[in-house]
C-alpha cells in the first residue's frame, strides 16, 4: 500500500475527533455508523500517518459528565496519546449542540446563555491545555439569525467582541499560551452567520484587545458556500500573517455544507491551495474537517482518511512539479516581465514621483494588444494536475 | 404625483451618471438607448427629487479627451450643478473599460498598466476635487482572475495596497481631504475578483499606511451575489466606523450583476437596510447605482429613477413604524429582558469574575425550553411590509 | 385575531403533520422540541382554519409497528378526523430516514432496498387509502449520488422508472385512484439528486406507463435552492395539465434546504405565485411544508402556522388588487396590444403563411425603439405589495 | 507537438464560429482582439484537428447584408469549407443581438417582432440548408424576464410552442430533414429564462407536434450556472433519445456565464461526462460553445482551441483507464450483486407478484450495515485523474 504519497507525521496531518467519528446522523435521517471511541481512532489515524487529533470538549468528555469520569477520561486519552506518538495541537468548544444555544452561544439575546457559553469555553480551554494544546478555535456554531428583527446586527458583534476580549483575557491570565482561530461559514445551521466570510472575521479581529492573539481558520467548504475563491481566501490571510490553522476539506458551492473527502471535488483550487501552504511556510497543522459518506461502515471512514492526506500528498508533489516545469516557468518568467522598465518608484511616494507620473506618456494601445499566454498557461497546468506532464 | 414618499434634497439622494446614462448594452446585445447627457441627467434628477450625482472620470470627459475640450466640459458641467441645485459628493475611476486593463489596473501583471492605473486615477482625482466631490471610490473592475497560476495572489494583494497607499498619500500631498470608500465585488468581469466581499476590504484597509482615510462602499448587489445578508455586512462596516459611502439596488442571489432598482427584489432585506442606516446616524449620501431594464426608453429611465427614491421613502417610513409598533416592541422588550439579572460583568475581565463564572451554576434545560417568539415577530414585520399593520 | 386575512376550510390549507410536528433537530443540533402528537396538531390546526393535514407513513404509524398497534392508532386518528372536520388528501412514504435507505431507496444499488422501497411503499398506499387521501407523493429523499462512479445515472433513471410504473399498476390495480405527484430537489441530503427539479420531472414522467396517472408537487424551497423562478415552475406544470399538488414555504437561494414560513422571505415571487394558483383554477390543496424556527416552544409552531395562511391569505387578496387597479390594467391592456395588427396567422403553419412571411418587411429599428414602461409597471407591483396602493 | 491526445476529425470537435470568433467585450469593457474571419477561422481549425464549425446566421452573412452580398459570402465559405475539409454540422439564429429583441423573440409581447423573429429563423435555416447543416439550435437569448407581472408566464410558453410547432412544419414543408435542439439557461441577460434548464425543455418538448424532431442541447455553463450535476443531466437526455448536440465548456456556479475553456474547472463532471457521450454510442458532434480569456490575442485563441480538444481526448483516455482498472471494476461488480437474489420480478407487475412482496420480510438492520465502498472508489477515481493509477 506504501507509495511516494504515504503520509508521515512531518506532514503534521490532523484530524477532529468528530470527522472520524461522525456517524453519519443528517436532517432527513439517523445514524448509520456506531460510534469510533476516541481512541481507537488515535490508533487507526497514527497507523495511517496522521499527526494528531483535535477535539471539541465534549468529542472527548460527555455533556454534563463529572468531574471524577472527566478526569479519568483524560488520564486515559493522555495515555493513548503517548502510546500512540499523537498530538492534539488544537481544541475548541461545543457551542451549538445542546438546545440552550439555539439562539446562539456569545450572541444570544439570554445573557445567562452568554455567561454560560464563556464558562463552557473556559473549562474546555482547561481541558485543551491540559493535552497540549496550542491553538484554539472558535466556530460560532448558531451565532446568526432567521429574523433580523430580533437582534441588532450591531448588538451582535459587539456582544461576540466582549466574548472574545474576555478570553482573550483568560487565555493571558491563566498562561495558556493559545492562538485563537476565528472560523467563519456563511449560513447553516442559521439562515445567516454573523461574520460569513474570513474576510469578516480578519475585519473583526482588528477591533480586538488583543488582536495579535487572533488569527483565522478558514474552511475550504464554508467559503465555497458562497462561491469564493478559497486560494485567494487563505492568501490574503497568510499576507496578513493571520493564517493560524486550516480546515481541508471539499465542497460544491451552493448548497449545504458538505465537508467532502479533501479534493474529492476541487482539484484545481486545491492544488493552489497546497502549493500556496507549502511555498508560504505555513507550518501549522494541516487539518482535515470532513466525514467520510454516509454509505460508509467503518472500513470506509479509514478508506476516506486514508484518502484525504494522500489527495494532499499528491498535489504537493504537483506543486513541486510546478515549480520544475520550464514550460510554465519559462512563461511564468516572461509574465513577470512585462513592463518592468517602468521607471516610477511607487512603492515610496513623494511629489515629484507623482508629478512625474501624470505627465508621463504611456503607449496604451500597444500595451492592450499583448498577449499574456494565460489560456496556454492554464492548459500548462491542467496537463500537470491530470498527469500528463 | 407627489405624496409623502416624494423625496426632497434632504434625503440625498444621488445617482451615477452611469446609472441613469446607461444604454443597456449587454454581453448578448448592443445598446437600446441614446446617450443621455451628463446635463440632461442633472435636469431630470433635480426635478425627481435627487441631492446629487456621481461619476467616472470617462462619465464626464471622454477617454482620451485634450486638456481644452476637458475643461470646456468641466465648466459646463459646473454651471449646470449650479443651475439644478446639484452637488457631486462622490467621483471615482474607470479603471476597466479600455483593453489595457484587460488584467487589471493596480494588480496588473504588466507594470506599465499599474503605473498608468495611477496616473489616470490621480487625474480624476483632480477632477473630482475640482468640482467638489469628497469621497472617492475605489472598485477594482478586473483585480481578478481566470488563471491562477498567473499570479500569486499575495503579490496581488502588496500591489493593490502599494497603489493604495501611494493615492493616500497623493490625497494628503494635494489637501484634497477625500475619504477613500473600496468596494468589493465577488466576481465579474473577472472569474474571481480579490477582496471578494466588504469583510475582505475592511480587512485589508487595516494593512495600509493611513487605515483612517480608508472605508468601505458595500454595494447591495456585490454582496448578495454571494449570498450574503446585506444587512449584516452594513452592520459591520458601520459599528467598525467604517461605512463611507453605499451603493444601493438590488440583486437576485447567485447570478450575474443585475443592479436592479433599489428594493424591487429584496423587500424584507433592504426594509433592514434603509431601517438601520437611518437609526445608525449614517448620514452620506444614498447612492443608486442601478440601471433601467433594457425593455425601456427615456422615459423608462427616470421611472426607474423615481421608483429607486420612492421605495427608499416607503421603507423609511415602515422603520419608523417598526419603532411605534406596540407589538413589535412589546416582543422586543421581552427579548431584551432575558437573563438581564445575570449576575456576572463580563464587559471586564479580572481573576474573580472568571472564577466565579466558572463555579456557576446555570439551569440550561430550563432556559432551552423558552420560546423566544421569533415566528411571531417575523410575522408582524411581514404584516408591517405589506401594509397591513 | 380575526381579520379579513382569517382562513376558512375553503382555502384548502394543509400542512405535513411533519411539519407542526418537527421537533428542530438539525445537522449540529438535537431536538429542541417535544412531539406533538398527530391528534393535537388535528385539533390546534383545525381552528386555526386548515383544512387536512398530510403525512408520511411514520408520521402516523410508528417504524415497525405491529399491525395491531398500526390499527388502533389508525382508528383514533379517523376519529380525530372526524371528531376537527379535517381531511387528508394527500399522504407519502418515508423511505429515508432508516439507514437501510442510505443509498436511496428506488434507485438504490442494493436491488433488495429497491424491493424493501416498494413494499413499504405499497403499505403506506394502502395505509392513505384507508384515511382517504387522493393524492399520493414521492419525493425521492435519497435518490442520488455523491460517486457518481458507483451509479450509471442512465441505470438510475431506469430503476426509477420500473418502481413508478410498478406502483402506477399497483395504484390500478387495488383500485385506489390516486394521482401521483412526485417532488424535485437539486441536493441534501445527497450531494446530487436525480431529476434535480420539476421540469426534470416532467419530462421523466412522459416515459411512464401511465403519464397521465402521475403529475408533479414543486416546492418552493426545492427550486429556489438552484435559483429557479417558482413561478415560472409552476406555470410550466400548470399549463402542461400536471400541477397535482404544490409544497408551499420559503427558501434563500444557494443554501440548505429551509422550509422557512410561507412568503416569509420571498415576497414578490410568493406573490406571482399566489396569483397563478388563484387564476388558474388551481383547486388542489395549498400545502404547507414548512417548520417553525428552532428558537421556537409549542406556541411558536402555532404561530409559524397561522402565519403561513395568512400570508397567503393578504397575498390573495394583492392579487384581486392588482386586477382591479386601473393603472396596472391600463399598462397591460397597453401591453397586450403592441403588434396586434400583424397580419400573419402563425397558429396555422401553411406555405403560403411561411412564403408571405419571409418576404414580409418589418420596421425593426422603430419597434426596437419603443419603450415597454416595465420599470413604471414593477414599481406599481412594489407599492401594491407594500400597501401604498 | 503531436501526441496521443492530437485529435482527428474521427473525433467530430466542432467550434463555433462566434467562438474562436470572441472578440473579449464584456459588461464592462469593450473588444480586445480585432475579428477573426469566417475562412481564417475554418483554416486554423481544421489544422489544430477539428472536424467543422457551426454558425449563427449573423456569425456568416452580417446582420442586413444584401442579397447579392449574402450569396457573394456563402459561396466563398463553401468553398473554403471545401479547401479545409471541414463541414457545418449546426446552424442557429440570432435572435438576442439586436434590440428588436429587448424582451425576447418568440415570447416578445410584441407580436410583430414574435413575427419578424420566425422570418429571421426561416432564411437563417435556409441558410443552415446551403451548407449542409442537419440540426438546428434553438437558443432563445431572451426570451424571458425581468417583471413577471409583464407577461403571463403560461403565455410566454403557450407563444413558444407555437412558434417551435411552426418552424418544425417549416423544416417538413422545405424537406431541410434538421434535426431540432433546444438550449436552455437559467439567467442572464434576463433575471430569469423560461425553461431554465434541459429538465423543462425536454418536458416542453412533449408538448409540440412535432416532438420526435426535437431534441436538446444541454450545455455546460448553463446547467452549472444553477449548480446542478451536468453529467445527470446529459444521462437524462440520453436515456430518453434526446441529446441531438451538446455544448461543452466550463463554468463555476452561481456567477454570470463563462464559457471557459472546456475541462479547465470541473475536471472530474468532465470526465464523467466524456465517459457517458463515449459510452453511449452519441455520435452528434463534440461542440466546444466557450472562448478565449479576454487577456488573449490571436495566438491565445488557438492555444484555447487546442486545450478544449486536448482535455477531452485526456479525459477520453482516462475513461478508458477507467473500464480496464481492476481494483475499480472489481467494486463495481461487487456493487452490482448486492441484493441480485432478490427474487421478485418488479418489471412487470402483477398482482400475484405485488402480494408476494408485500408479504415478504426484509432484513433491514443487516442490509443497512453494509459498507458500499464509495469513498475507496472515489478516491480511485481522483488518483486516476491526476495520473497515479
Amino acid at each position: 500500500m506504501g507509495d511516494q504519497f504515504t503520509p508521515t507525521k512531518d506532514e503534521k496531518f490532523t484530524f477532529g475527533l468528530w470527522t472520524v467519528g461522525n456517524r453519519g446522523r443528517d436532517p432527513f435521517g439517523e445514524a448509520v455508523r456506531d460510534t469510533i471511541s476516541p481512541i481507537r481512532s488515535l490508533e487507526k489515524l497514527s497507523k495511517l500517518g496522521a499527526w494528531g487529533v483535535n477535539l471539541h470538549d465534549n468529542d472527548l468528555v460527555p455533556f454534563g459528565a463529572s468531574l471524577q469520569e472527566r478526569n479519568r477520561i483524560v488520564k486515559e486519552f493522555k495515555k493513548a496519546l503517548d502510546d500512540t506518538g499523537m498530538v492534539v495541537p488544537m481544541a475548541t468548544t461545543n457551542l451549538f449542540y445542546h438546545p440552550v444555544f439555539k439562539d446562539g452561544a456569545f450572541t444570544s439575546n439570554d445573557k445567562r446563555v452568554r455567561h454560560y457559553a464563556l464558562q463552557k469555553t473556559m473549562q474546555a480551554m482547561d481541558l485543551g491545555a491540559e493535552i497540549g494544546a496550542e491553538i484554539y478555535v472558535f466556530w460560532g456554531g448558531r451565532e446568526g439569525t432567521e429574523v433580523d428583527a430580533s437582534k441588532d446586527a450591531r448588538e451582535a458583534i459587539k456582544r461576540m467582541r466582549e466574548a472574545m476580549n474576555f478570553l482573550c483575557h483568560y487565555n493571558i491570565d491563566m498562561g495558556y499560551g493559545y492562538k485563537f482561530a476565528l472560523e467563519a461559514k456563511p449560513n447553516e445551521p442559521r439562515s445567516d452567520i454573523y461574520f460569513p466570510t474570513t474576510g469578516h472575521m480578519l475585519a473583526f479581529i482588528e477591533t480586538l484587545d488583543h488582536a495579535d492573539m487572533v488569527g483565522v481558520n478558514p474552511e475550504v467548504a464554508h467559503e465555497q458556500m458562497s462561491g469564493l475563491n478559497f486560494y485567494h481566501v487563505v492568501a490574503q490571510a497568510i499576507e496578513a500573517g493571520k493564517l493560524f490553522h486550516i480546515d481541508l476539506n471539499d465542497q460544491k458551492p451552493g448548497r449545504y455544507d458538505q465537508d467532502l473527502r479533501f479534493s474529492s471535488e476541487s482539484i484545481k483550487s486545491m492544488f493552489y491551495l497546497v502549493k500556496l501552504l507549502e511555498e508560504s511556510g505555513y507550518n501549522g497543522p494541516r487539518h482535515f474537517d470532513a466525514h467520510a459518506y454516509r454509505s460508509e461502515d467503518e472500513e470506509g471512514v479509514w478508506a476516506f482518511a486514508h484518502g484525504c492526506m494522500r489527495s494532499y500528498m499528491i498535489l504537493k508533489d504537483k506543486a513541486r512539479r510546478f515549480e520544475e516545469d520550464p514550460e510554465i516557468q519559462g512563461i511564468l518568467k516572461e509574465l513577470k516581465s512585462l513592463g518592468s522598465d517602468s521607471p516610477f518608484d511607487t512603492a515610496n511616494y513623494n511629489s515629484a514621483t507623482a508629478e512625474a507620473l501624470k505627465a508621463a506618456s504611456f503607449d496604451i494601445d500597444n500595451i492592450a494588444k499583448l498577449g499574456l499566454m494565460y489560456e496556454q498557461l492554464d492548459q500548462l497546468v491542467i496537463d500537470l494536475l491530470l498527469g500528463i506532464r
